[in-house]
């Protein structure tokens, strides 16, 4: 029986060993706690800052029970855990938080909009599509262009394609893999939002200030936060944060991406049941940041302040950006972040940089 | 060969596992830098946020050939790392950083304060005593009471005795152990201040604004920075621990305990070759703290900004105070910094607080 708030000296488990990962686990060992990493990655990022590392596919059932066997509590940093991974670590006793609900509600993109829409969060209107004739109905109604995403996985980007015009249906559906679909309504948005949302064991919530965010070629590209928002604004994204954290009672930090429309209103476009990278900012920005709350929230403690110590541009470091590390190490405005990564792929976040704007 | 700066990736060893080493291994790993320790405790703080430990006594001839190998450079978390174990490194073909000058400076108190002297830095007069014999003539000579201390080791209080008078002399020695020693003149001083500074590969310094230190029982109680201090007091510092450094060719975070006099001069009271307690409150205080900055400078990275960004007071936590760690962790002034150490032992350091007290 795990007792709350976690002591000192517990153990944390990870499912994944990527950036966040890693910079859960430094945040964790401030607190003292202790990390393990169940990833089947032989040497990866976060693997080298906690104190042992489980090698093995998600689905291996002696690495899930060894894992479970060290944790206290156990957490991801990556929506597509497998839900028999999950399944399988809560039937052998672990905690693991956010839950599985939050889970399913996050791996499939109908299912996530019909939460949302259910909990009161708007999202864009949308068609759940199981074949690429019924692409043609649903986009008339949605109106044209709309976009035709893969229910399920797919990220920064990857397994969706516009439809543009009627006569496109089975070429796009054949290049998302002839899989599960769904197809969006086109947002008219003008800025794209976040915010990073915690709740705690006892239903305590706290949540960040605003982030504007900006995409190239569907990845993050870089957050400006706090982002200027009057307050109407920022109490129907508190309010939205709050409604699905309620509706999933859900443990842990969230990152909801938002759309705000010419006339304000926020629509939900996702949501990720972890630390955000549209939340990195927080680190040099906020009292205490998205990392050490999300351990805050998993390990049962009270949550941190989310007060805003500084106005902060959060840049991303993709693929050979990195090799700009000496020049920004050299800026003393600049509080570079890098995660360790072994191989610099073309569009891989290989670190970031939060560069200091000025105090509030 | 290594080539300096160190590029993200490459492997700083760290001999000793405590909380120093625990929290330069995480600003290390900020920064994309694995970590490997090597310290006899098979369970330390710093072991379980680092890529790899050898396990070995300091001077264990494999495990410094193991240690050597995997390192691209290395440093030390406490000054009394035998000199053997440094020059075997360094034999082996090692970078260590600060150099045995630093060390050899550092763990015997005649000699480091010689050196200071020789360097300018001012200190109590002292003599030193290889008898008990000694010891009364050099108190005449100095006055009383005077301070005798272990020449080697001893820290937070430890090995030293004060002599209130004649006829004390042979009691004391053998309370130190009979030891070489030095008898020091008392400081008639107004407060204690620390500087932390640094010094790059290139000859490059920085240096933090000053703490103000509350000893109690000769162990760190409490450091207020930025401490008040006038432009004299302030370039006085500065320039102590500029000349210090540089006359022992120094690369990494030292710290500088001073004495205040009632005249306002300052008296350096020890150094050590290291990230200091002291300098705790770096971390929540400043754009880059003492950590960052040691890593920064044995990796031969810029040195980074030690603007001052919040006033802090840094409480250490000792023995069974680290258990108000609940309230602690609820109270949006404090930043909670836990060292994961298993056993709470009376005055043991096992953690701190930075209290944060508002902008500069």
């Amino acid at each position: 029986m795990t007792d709350f708030p976690l002591a000192p000296g517990s153990t944390l488990g990870i499912l994944g060993g990527g950036q966040l990962g890693r910079m859960l686990a430094l945040a964790a060992a401030r607190l003292g706690l202790d990390c393990v990493v169940l990833t089947p990655d032989p040497d990866s990022p976060a693997s080298r800052v906690v104190k042992q590392t489980f090698v093995a596919p998600y689905d291996d059932p002696a690495a899930l029970a060894a894992f479970a066997a060290a944790c206290d509590v156990v957490t991801y940093e990556f929506e597509n855990v497998p839900a028999q991974c999950v399944d399988a670590l809560i039937a052998l006793g672990a905690l693991v938080a956010p839950g599985p609900q939050a889970l399913s509600a996050a791996q499939d993109r109908v299912a996530e909009k019909t939460f949302l829409n259910g909990a009161g969060a708007a999202t864009v209107a949308f068609a759940s599509i199981d074949h690429w004739e019924a692409i043609g109905p649903a986009a008339q109604g949605l109106g044209y262009p709309a976009l035709l995403k893969t229910r399920r996985e797919g990220y920064d980007g990857k397994g969706q394609i516009w439809i543009e015009k009627s006569g496109d249906e089975a070429e796009a559906f054949a290049a998302i893999g002839s899989r599960p679909a769904i197809l969006e309504a086109r947002a008219d948005f003008v800025r794209e939002l976040s915010v990073i949302a915690a709740r705690g064991r006892d239903g305590e919530i706290a949540i960040y200030p605003l982030g504007e965010n900006h995409h190239e070629n569907g990845v993050l590209r870089r957050t400006t936060a706090p982002a200027p928002a009057d307050q109407a604004t920022l109490e129907q994204a508190e309010r939205i944060a709050a409604q699905i954290m309620a509706g999933l009672d859900y443990v842990g930090v969230m990152g909801v991406e938002l759309f705000q429309l010419a006339d304000g209103q926020l629509l939900v476009n996702e949501i990720a049941p972890r630390v955000h990278n549209s939340g990195h900012w927080t680190q040099d920005g906020c009292a205490v940041d998205q990392f050490e709350q999300h351990v805050r929230a998993v390990a049962g403690w009270p949550l941190g302040s989310t007060a805003v110590m500084a106005r902060v541009e959060m840049l991303n470091l993709l693929g050979d950006e990195v090799e700009a590390w000496p020049r920004l190490a050299a800026d003393p405005d600049s509080r570079l972040h890098l995660y360790g990564k072994r191989e610099t792929v073309a569009g891989r976040k290989m670190g970031h940089v939060n560069r200091m704007r000025g105090p509030v």
